[in-house]
């Protein structure tokens, strides 16, 4: 459960939070125990004086002189995002990408699970991966709750996007990771996040050509 | 080459453009001709007058009472932001991920091509996939040049995430695209874009907890 400070953490905070767990936990790997401000925010490759302010939500993680415990440090910002605890996905659109984040380990060291998949080709469904078997999308409905999917994740190609978000809705589920580049309509109370390949791809050339001339 | 007006455009009007163009391109597909502000300001997921604001960027391609002829406002965002032409680049770690992208038909669609692909595992190096064959990371140093390489693609493991990085800087690329869930350290001179599955995850499962409490 997040602390009353916690609750006000805002959208930029958390995409830096997410960086320094990302970091810290590398860090924890290679046998790390104590960091100070200055190393980590390098590691993480912002300002000292900005960590510093971002830890600063979660009380007084940093001893004076020392630094900060690394698994302590994780373990509080990861309680307070949410994100100590399994979250069981849905994944809807099992093509090469869709494949690719089933077997990708990062997800399943996060407690990010993926417990069901899902597509509409009839040439798809029944096949095994990765120990599940490929359900028709519009069963996800008859699942959801009895898997306990809180998060759905569309991989389908753009013009399947809406259709998957349908059915996400449909099942009740009201949080959506979109990969598809797409845009898709829904409801106010369904949050959706989009992993656009392309915006950082654009913002890549853009920047070339604004370098060369 | 840019306009003067485009080379002001903000970082995150650029993100918008991106949506704005994929919007545009499914459109297109469903054979639309025309469209007014409000409606592809809807179906882009944003408000009437921030769209016309941005596209402001391109002088007047909407026609008052009539709206905006949707390939010449594709064409039109497309040259302003460099991604109207063939952008050839290097993909360095050819895991589950690294395949996924390697064979993304939007990629090659906006003409963001894979011409080179490496790996540092001497089991993958030689094998071939999507008519290339696996180089060593060690050659890209070789190689970048002569295929014309401007942007490197990062889709190992996130320890292998740096040296990666230091691979392609040492070929002269200064663009990159990170998929490892790692921070790299680069010279100022270099681009890096990060595509990071977890902040958005992160701000999922953050934001269910903040609903439900």
């Amino acid at each position: 459960m997040p602390n009353q400070k916690s609750s006000h953490i805002p959208r930029a905070t958390i995409q830096r939070l997410a960086t320094y767990v990302q970091t810290l936990e590398i860090l924890a790997r290679d046998g790390v125990e104590v960091i100070s401000s200055n190393p980590l925010a390098d590691a993480c490759g912002v300002n000292g004086s900005q960590i510093r302010k971002d830890l600063a939500y979660f009380g007084e993680f940093g001893v004076r002189g020392v630094g900060y415990n690394v698994k302590a440090l994780i373990m509080a910002i990861t309680r307070s995002l949410g994100v100590d605890r399994e979250w069981k996905m849905a994944l809807v659109g099992v093509g090469n990408l869709g494949r690719a984040i089933l077997n990708h380990a990062e997800f399943r060291a996060r407690g990010f699970n993926i417990v069901g998949i899902f597509d509409c080709d009839p040439f798809k469904i029944g096949e095994v991966m990765h120990g599940m078997e490929v359900c028709c999308t519009d069963d996800l409905k008859n699942c959801a709750s009895r898997l306990g999917i809180e998060i759905g994740i569309i991989t389908t190609p753009p013009e399947r996007a809406q259709r998957a978000a349908n059915n996400i809705i449909d099942a009740g589920i009201n949080a959506i990771l979109c990969f598809a580049p797409a845009r898709i309509r829904v409801p106010a109370n369904v949050h959706v996040e989009y992993v656009d390949f392309f915006h950082h791809l654009y913002a890549l050339a853009f920047n070339k050509i604004q370098d060369e001339s």
